[in-house]
């Protein structure tokens, strides 16, 4: 059978593709300034000039419209956390571990709600998580694996990936307890050099294991 | 002036105080069973049998009460990791770092609900923490503190206690992401092996920074 001829979107293709994108900036605005909790399907349907039930026409739920707000914040921080290595000078593998990592606090710090949002949306790897999103986390784990496999050029892939994960979990942790300023945290002044502490003690080793 | 003579406590006092541990009690059984969510004044109020008005005579807020609950949470988990070490023969401090980390691990993933909380009530530096709060984290704390002060005996008090606040965020935010399965997390059954490689690195150096 000969191809389909490129279907040009019809007007109503065209109206639900602008009103999704219309839901995600207002949803994007609302968590960025209130945090999840400001997430109200009717609120975000009288914003959008839009009956409620139109949301559901292009999300499954409000999850699904949450989500698509957390992918644009992934990409944003993998971007950010890319071009902080791009702008160092070539260096150590230890030293672009640690700018990466105070790129990631400072994307936290300054898009505080956006960046919990990413954690407070219930999502394991035992849900369906949708492949886009997957990639953009292999994209920032892919980040971090680089340097460490350049410090344990002897190691597993394997090995490196559950590296990176460990690093990861223990920088989010400081950036975490230190941002909430929990009273267990470490204080704001010393978030950064403890992080830099922590990442050049843990990879000054010649084997992960 | 003589001291007043002790009082023997009224029946109205008594009353009060039994309302009190009820009210701690039905809260905790209820955070167990399915967080924090289910904390409702009058949910509790009717377990309580009393009325809801009652039970702001006893705690300022709900999160006085949620207070107390994670005061006895908080009082369980440090047992529990003070016990770990007492448990094992004497050893480096690596490895008694190691244990009371899997001590902290065993205990957050067989009282997941009750953990959590303990980091989702609304607590910060800047707001009034109560004291035997935080003496319940300083004795914590000193338990992690003490392998430390072996490990790097040229290091400073301040620099003992920032390592300190850094091993135990770090360990939580594995503890965390893991028993989440997020899909950022490394996978339970590598926590507690990459929970052991990450300490037993970061304090293989003769001193913190």
């Amino acid at each position: 059978m000969p191809d389909a001829p490129a279907k040009k979107p019809s007007k109503a293709d065209q109206r639900r593709e602008d009103l999704r994108l219309r839901l995600i900036d207002i949803a994007e605005a609302r968590i960025a300034a209130e945090g999840l909790g400001a997430i109200k399907a009717r609120d975000l349907a009288k914003a959008a000039d839009c009956a409620v039930g139109a949301i559901y026409n292009v999300f499954p739920d409000l999850n699904g419209l949450i989500m698509a707000v957390n992918g644009r914040t992934f990409q944003a921080l993998g971007k950010t956390v890319a071009a902080s290595v791009a702008a160092s000078p070539p260096s150590k593998p230890q030293a672009e571990l640690i700018t990466m990592s105070l790129a990631y606090l400072r994307y936290a710090s300054e898009n505080q709600n956006l960046w919990r949002a990413l954690f407070d949306l219930e999502m394991s790897t035992e849900m369906d998580v949708p492949q886009w999103y997957l990639a953009e986390l292999g994209k920032l784990f892919a980040l971090i694996a680089a340097p460490l496999a350049r410090l344990f050029p002897d190691d597993s892939r394997h090995d490196i990936e559950m590296m990176t994960r460990t690093l990861f979990s223990s920088v989010h942790g400081i950036v975490l307890l230190g941002l909430q300023r929990r009273i267990s945290g470490v204080p704001m002044e010393k978030i950064e050099g403890m992080i830099s502490i922590l990442l050049s003690n843990v990879t000054s080793h010649s084997k992960i294991s």
